[in-house]
């Protein structure tokens, strides 16, 4: 790809992204009761990197559609991303999301709950804005995304209970958990642009894998970020001791005093912080944080063989520089 | 209306509240995760009276639909309903609903959360498969639905930090938290049964004064119910300091000694229970369940009157006897 390609492509995803950013700051501030949209608001104007409206975005543009026929439906995906947030933040009892205060340590957990639900329910409503085509095929991704996650983060809190998770069950959960929700941003975007069935599925196929992808590079990111740029606490998965992509290969891989330490980490559900180096280390030295990057290539490659399908042949860079964008992201 | 009617009626609630019990209890029985729609099912099986997906059905029937062309929408409504309740219950911190213990009591927080997002996410899938007509129209009603109801459970919890609630203020907050979704059963109904715009209206005015009537009759089923039938505690509005249309209308009766033991109430956020009788007299002085019977007769009529103008004459006799049924209910 041109270096020239490269910078019209952030180019256009930071003026999209400015879009975003305002519809959704703006979406709920002025709706009433301000005890219910206030704090929905405070999350939905905590900036993330508004992958999921992108997706939405680029997908309408594959198949042909301009932008702001998506706009709505754009911002509905990042709404239910952001109730999913709300909720699951409550569960792992964390306390910075985006470097700002979670939901529920900002304001408490009754208000966080129904904070949650609202952004769901005005998801939907926001969707709806941009039905004029194909609203069923829509409305039924969206649900099954939904649908999905809900899944996705019960097998993952199931994890925590199990002694043993193969690498089989921690692709599946990750597949319901994230990759299901970017398999429907791209194709709502798809359907909304009216797009043939072969493009629905190759763009289908390639936020499914993107998304597998993304949540092996978050895993990753846990241990090898920088706390200024992440956002959320560096390590925040092992003193919790969750069974991320990491764990698993590693307590696969390890034998002796090293399978012991890794053993500890389940049976203590998790590690003081500062034991965080040290499981670092042997991260390392079994040679995790590699197999983590190439199953990462791996799972991007999917993507992009999926996407090489697209019948506009002059819409497949874009995908490109978004999958690359996304394994070198530090965030 | 002749006996043999009542008679007919009731029997063909029962046949439909078996049906819709039975589909409901095996909804989401073997869906996986075990985890996650275990105890969603918990919740489903704890049978209720079923109104809501009743409401459905009879609209549907009003414009000359069968009822299982409806049936999936029915149960999504229900669904959404159980919804509310899961996570009301967790901001309410109640021990029991329908006799059995809460969600949140019999399994924890995390699961209820998930559980009760979980309901929603298949609510709209079971809605989805009844939409073959007026898919837009029926997914924005169910939505606007959700959206009233998590606003009505804002203002709820706003009232417990306001002094002064009016009896306006109260109407509004019922009229979301609980007449929004009544009135939303009826326009499915309807909507899916391919009624003309007159009558849509005719039921969803019903709807929404049937539920503004409804919900005044929890109120003062609270305190006039038996124990044992009700499936609650009785009283509870009081414990917790609730404000109810008992209390905001007996507020501003009272004088003297009378109001202070109402704002001593507003003061100590709820009493002890070896006060509720002590109260429920000061009702009884005050004239409080006379006005709430009042109020609960003169929005039924209001909701009757609505039913009077449907098309078909033929079928209004039921909603008249679904609004007798629901003034003379118990629990």
């Amino acid at each position: 790809m041109k270096d020239s390609d490269y910078s019209k492509f952030n180019k256009f995803y930071e003026q999209q992204r400015a879009i975003i950013d305002k519809k959704l700051a703006n979406a709920l501030k002025k709706r009433k009761p301000e005890s219910l949209y206030g704090p929905s608001s405070y999350i939905l104007e905590s900036c993330g990197k508004r992958l999921r409206p992108l997706l939405v975005i680029l997908s309408a543009m594959a198949v042909g559609a301009e932008p702001q026929k998506v706009l709505n439906a754009s911002l509905s995906v990042e709404m239910l991303h952001n109730f999913t947030l709300v909720h699951d933040d409550i569960m792992d009892n964390a306390d910075l999301r985006r470097g700002n205060l979670t939901l529920h340590k900002k304001y408490n957990l009754n208000t966080a709950i129904l904070a949650g639900d609202s952004l769901l329910a005005v998801a939907y409503e926001y969707l709806l804005k941009d039905c004029n085509i194909n609203a069923q095929q829509v409305i039924s991704s969206f649900t099954n995304g939904l649908v999905k996650v809900c899944e996705g983060q019960s097998l993952d809190t199931d994890f925590e209970r199990k002694a043993n998770v193969s690498l089989e069950e921690y692709i599946d959960m990750i597949s319901k958990k994230t990759a299901a929700l970017l398999q429907t941003c791209c194709e709502i975007g798809a359907y909304l642009g009216n797009g043939k069935n072969n493009d629905i599925k190759s763009l289908s196929d390639y936020g499914k894998h993107l998304g597998i992808a993304f949540q092996i590079q978050d895993d990753l990111l846990d241990i090898t970020a920088d706390k200024a740029e992440f956002g959320k606490r560096i390590g925040g998965d092992l003193l919790e001791g969750k069974k991320t992509f990491l764990f698993i290969v590693a307590l696969d891989r390890a034998t002796g005093k090293d399978k012991e330490d890794l053993l500890k980490v389940i049976k203590n559900k998790g590690i003081r912080s500062n034991q965080i180096e040290k499981y670092k280390r042997l991260y390392e030295k079994l040679g995790v944080l590699d197999e983590a990057k190439k199953a990462i290539i791996i799972r991007t490659e999917n993507a992009l063989r999926s996407i090489d399908n697209l019948s506009d042949k002059s819409r497949i860079e874009i995908f490109y520089w978004l999958a690359d964008l996304l394994i070198k992201r530090n965030k």
